[in-house]
């Protein structure tokens, strides 16, 4: 499959992007794509690999949908929007075309489906026989309009910690579980940032699971966050693992937010638009940068060590 | 090796890019990165692979400088200026802590040296043994403040069409050639647009090969573009070819620029800040999309199977 055949399917499909979507001034075929911008950018890449993310049965369909989607999450923990996008790809050696033009157009039809056009990207295949399909998806976005980009770093002391959805066993049986049909928090995040304002303090996502990300949090904030281990909302995926609690805390690919809010404010039981629930699992303390979570035997455990890091 | 520590590692070496760069407003560490955008940016992605575009033996400060430098050369055929970078990469399985220190520790720095900061990415590993090393470089740009991004479809007619600098033989013996040392021309072309202003009709990057790539600006600007042969600037590297001016067209990995100006405008000899040499070559004619060059036998040859395609 030659590469410029390709690329005349993906420019002969993005012939229309201007129309509906005027921001986009120059999308795939030119030697960058233009793009009119907010005064401040948010800006994300993430990876999709194949045997990493997914599994080689994976339909080509959920491959995009999980790329879009997991690099989109990134923007909605910030709470902003996504203007744009451009897709990386490198094939296996031989991939057949045809599903090449599939995977691209999936990629095209879900990037449009979050109002994140792809307006640029590259193509390159591997050489060597054995080597994985990889996505690479760059998200641009813009802030919050009233409450500007929410970091992980600006959690304060006595903070309300709360998780939006629930938790445990994303990945399911054999990696086909919802990991792969999950929907950014987009919508979530904007309701939270536009109720609460300054009160939403912190945001970020626990792709990599709730203790681990929680660490990371407690860390950039410079302040210790007890989670309360019975109040963890536990999503059904979880409840046949040995321990389900622990694979709440630990699994990752949840793709959920974990947020601080300031003690005073209310946050509402779920979101209006979506439904999703937002449940408070700990409070911000003083202590010291950690993350630890009180179990069901009064033990706290350092959360730090309960998650998934990419060796 | 833990992806945590990496990212410690970067964190704590980003930590001061806000000094040095005031439009980063959040670089690596967050969700996102935040960026004060111009009201138009330029966006381009490129990926690095390794045994595609570097070989296995390239040390590791010259496969950081090719990935930023490529991913630049697009900025440069459009006259932009490069305003930061985000990097993702792929680590082979078991790839040594201390080198992957080494290889991001690159990036950073072959981002500053062109004013790209890196200000954000990603990092994940392989799973299978054989997968091999690779980069995928984001940058986001600002168009030419007053000719704005040049384009490559904006071909007219009778214009006089040139190349920076000499083609051929990049690539060198055994893959070390200069494809890994040279410098995307971004001084040339903001010279170009600042010099030719609205003369400087199109530009585009010809690291596919001159042959293929004006065929590309060709079919963009629905024009022919002939070019002389004799007048292709031969770089010393392809002059050990058995056809010089033949690995001068095809050869690609040049990351010159291929430019069609008015012919009334006056192009100077070369650029006074870096010394490249501007070659006019041939000139945009009206008989369709294509491009053709005349050999020295007299023989007008279809430029655009003269190149680098990606199989």
């Amino acid at each position: 499959m030659l590469e410029s055949r390709l690329l005349q399917h993906i420019y002969h499909r993005s012939a229309d992007l201007r129309e509906s979507h005027p921001h986009v001034l120059i999308g795939p075929g030119d030697d960058c794509a233009v793009l009119l911008t907010p005064p401040a950018s948010l800006l994300k890449v993430d990876q999709l690999i194949e045997g990493v993310h997914f599994s080689c049965d994976t339909p080509i369909d959920l491959i995009a949908r999980k790329a879009i989607a997991r690099t989109l999450s990134d923007i909605a923990a910030m709470a902003g929007t996504p203007i744009a996008a451009l897709a990386a790809c490198v094939l296996p050696k031989g991939y057949p075309s045809h599903t090449a033009h599939a995977l691209f157009d999936a990629v095209a039809k879900w990037g449009k489906h979050w109002n994140a056009p792809v307006i640029g990207g590259d193509i390159a295949s591997h050489t060597d026989d054995h080597a994985p399909l990889t996505l690479c998806i760059n998200i641009i976005g813009e802030p919050h309009a009233k409450r500007g980009p929410v970091l992980r770093s600006t959690t304060q002391e006595g903070d309300h910690v709360y998780v939006t959805g629930a938790l445990g066993g994303s990945l399911g049986e054999g990696f086909q579980g919802r990991h792969l049909t999950f929907s950014p928090r987009l919508t979530e995040a904007a309701f939270l940032a536009d109720t609460l304002g300054e009160s939403l303090h912190a945001m970020m996502d626990i792709s990599d699971g709730l203790g681990i990300d929680a660490a990371r949090m407690a860390t950039a904030s410079s302040i210790t966050i007890r989670i309360e281990g019975e109040q963890i909302p536990i999503h059904p995926d979880a409840r046949a693992a040995p321990d389900s609690l622990l694979s709440a805390i630990q699994d990752g690919e949840d793709y959920e937010l974990l947020f601080a809010v300031a003690p005073s404010a209310i946050v509402p039981a779920r979101c209006p638009h979506t439904q999703t629930v937002f449940t408070r699992i700990g409070t911000a303390q003083s202590q010291g940068p950690m993350a630890a979570v009180l179990t069901r035997r009064g033990i706290l455990v350092d959360a730090g060590l309960l998650g998934w890091d990419h060796h």
